[in-house]
């Protein structure tokens, strides 16, 4: 099998069916927000543009942006007050992307919600300890958050930190993101070269996260972040040979559906 | 006479006079919102892109867009306490574009509109029974919301569905969104190839009723919707080939003018 | 002298100096909003776009534009409790806009704003009996705001429109808006013939205003509603190109620049 | 030594590590808005530009941007209330840029960010006597704010005026703005001729303190302030020539990243 991923990955894209209806691209349901605002809304765009139909957020932070649903939560930061109001949400998406921009006291409510998903993404503030589980789960940390779910630092040879996230991957794909994102399932490993040191810019892994929710609406967790972390880190590139270092997370909106899609009519 | 749109359809749209004073393009209020907030801002910008000069939204929910008109109905959801404020507008507009986002529990509301309303287009959840009529009238229903209407599911086969659109259209023209879209007055029947699977992401159909509405102002009901449903299909290819299955509703509305207007100084 | 106004009209433009500084290119100050928001917004961008360097908004309405500075007027409509405020900000400005999307409640500040002011653009709600006079004035009425200033609706024919025109405008510059503009000073009398059916659409006196205003900073009333009227029309042209009948006031504001500077560097 | 910035001065721009993590390219902090919004967005986004990757915006203003981390201030203005929030901010930047949009009410609480501050940029409002300084400090002042600063008019004449600006620059880098921009440490002077007299219009300033604090989070003062002032003048001269005097600065930023990082991906 390949070892790292390419365009080849793409090919496992479904095609749309011509008689779809309405929501048929999948429905993704966004829990983020408090701290910061931003973040749950880089993640929704990046899974409107990764090929989901609708996208809600559920968030403390509103950001007026018309294509997207905002599902008000009241107050600075999410509760189990609005658990209710999530779960209800949840019991409606094919896949829940949680975690971006969270703050640290909100993990009951994190631990709630992959209860009662199908399929979740964990991002960001989710992964902390007790590791929430979904019946079918991606994580994406980087070093620092893989060290906190799991109580060690992944090595920086790329031999030894994958076998790392292999041993780590039993309750779901873990995309390890860095220079060189490591992906397993705790079967498989892939590598993904794609990306840009000026990807360090604050938002792309939100991006991530909700391109690989989108993903997973139609694809297995392991190639769905495999797929994720190829077009992300692509989509980076692209942005990069516009705008340098000065490039931002949401430029690379732009280049995501090109990536994925290619260009040409759909279907 | 022909059975399908195509662009021979648009010579029916008038030119613009030029002597013609502000808001000779139609006056088009949108009525809806609550529990969705985009959903009346992507039909209104549907108005405006497909000619309107003047489009009020009446709304809970506020995005500000500073070439819409925002009228204010305090609380979350639209409610009786707000028809005096709506049947004002009402009657300045030339038709009124009532049903986006606004949630099950304002029914009474869309009746009143209705009852009140020379030319309206009723979409999504407007298109409950006792189903409202204004004395003209457009329905924008999909599958699920005929059913809604009507008491049965439309047939999938496009005579018997024809057959069935047709037989429903009694209290004005009905616009069968689908694969295939089918245009009834009762009379005559019409359908439209023009779309692309990508356009299943949400709001497509909110931009959809909107054009409805302006053209609806110069043009009889069935010629507005056979016309709007041709020129929103096509919009939505040009965007599926920029963004294949990441295009956003938003994205179609930069291509409504031209697949209107062509390329060109108008009147 | 020319009848109509054309290129040649923009040799009036100012040369900024190389040791400009900050503000040099004017300051405008925007007061209206209330009933309608988005009006004012469409004028100070306008102005901004025709030169001006520092815009103040002075209104009820909020949206937020970062290059834009806003002064915020508590409550829903602009009463005589902010007539402090906003004389201290008329005070700094170099010319005030002053009408649109004010309602019909707020004239007692229009007049206390026109006694004070040196330089003011009446337009819209502003153009009411008593008729506000600064210093110096510019008024840019369509015909029927031109009946509600002068007691009579204005001819349809040039020549007599013109005579009208010229007969009301006693207390400062009038620019008439139509298939053909009628500027006069009660002296002089100019047409201008830019424009197209389109600019039916709303927002586009608005943006006329602002563009008076902000070439008001450097030139005679006269001369500045000329070219203020020649510029926008061609804008406006320019926009309908791209767009028919489905452009928006705001596609305008990237043309105004354009026609009015050219291209290339300024000074 | 050069006395004028060039392009040669961007050489000192450090490349981006390929194994860089998130936030590697700097974290800058704005403290400033209350009387004005706009302004502390527009430097925040012209951080991001310049390569910060992470900038958080302490404000009582709010504009809704997502590649921004808001951190709410309550009330108006900001003061003594908000100190510990903003001193616990303080302590996570690289740089805090401080002063836009302040009004002239919040000196005590610049002080206290002079204090806390291993780096700041220093403009608009903060530069008020007594004059804030940081461990290493940057002030952004155009000739107003430096008589402000130091009692005395900056002379005119380039020769004496670049002796005032040494004299003064004893608790930091200045860079006086004007026609020729003058930096200098103290030991050093530079002058800078990049700009044009488009930029006069509001916001200019801010962007080149937000762009000044990115490129300071890795580069010695008197370096950071030479090269913010070269690619800001380059940049308003490529906006320029699109627009004329009718650019706004945030018509800028989309020019920064080219100036400073060429096209090609960096590192």
């Amino acid at each position: 099998a390949e070892v790292c991923t390419g365009p080849g990955d793409l090919a496992l894209l479904p095609a749309r069916a011509p008689g779809a209806h309405k929501g048929a691209g999948g429905e993704v349901l966004v829990v983020g927000g408090g701290p910061y605002q931003g973040a749950p809304y880089i993640a929704a765009m990046g899974a409107l543009r990764a090929g989901a139909d609708i996208v809600r957020i559920a968030s403390p932070a509103y950001i007026p942006m018309p294509d997207l649903i905002y599902e008000r939560l009241e107050g600075d930061v999410i509760t189990n007050d609005h658990l209710e109001t999530i779960l209800g949400l949840v019991g409606r998406a094919d896949v829940v992307v949680c975690g971006m921009g969270l703050g640290r006291a909100s993990h009951d409510v994190v631990l709630a919600v992959a209860e009662a998903a199908e399929k979740a993404v964990f991002d960001a503030d989710a992964l902390a300890r007790p590791l929430p589980a979904a019946k079918e789960t991606i994580y994406t940390p980087h070093a620092g958050e893989f060290a906190r779910m799991t109580g060690a630092e992944p090595p920086v040879d790329l031999v030894p930190r994958a076998r790392s996230v292999k041993a780590a991957a039993t309750a779901g794909t873990i995309l390890l993101k860095g220079p060189v994102d490591v992906v397993s399932d705790g079967k498989r490993v892939r590598f993904n070269r794609t990306g840009t040191p000026a990807m360090t810019t604050g938002g792309t892994g939100d991006l991530l996260a909700g391109m690989a929710g989108a993903l997973f609406c139609h694809l297995p967790a392991f190639e769905a972040a495999c797929i994720a972390a190829y077009a992300n880190g692509r989509a980076g590139m692209r942005a990069a040979e516009e705008r340098g270092c000065g490039m931002l997370a949401t430029d690379m909106l732009d280049f995501i559906p090109r990536e994925l899609f290619g260009r040409g009519t759909p279907g």
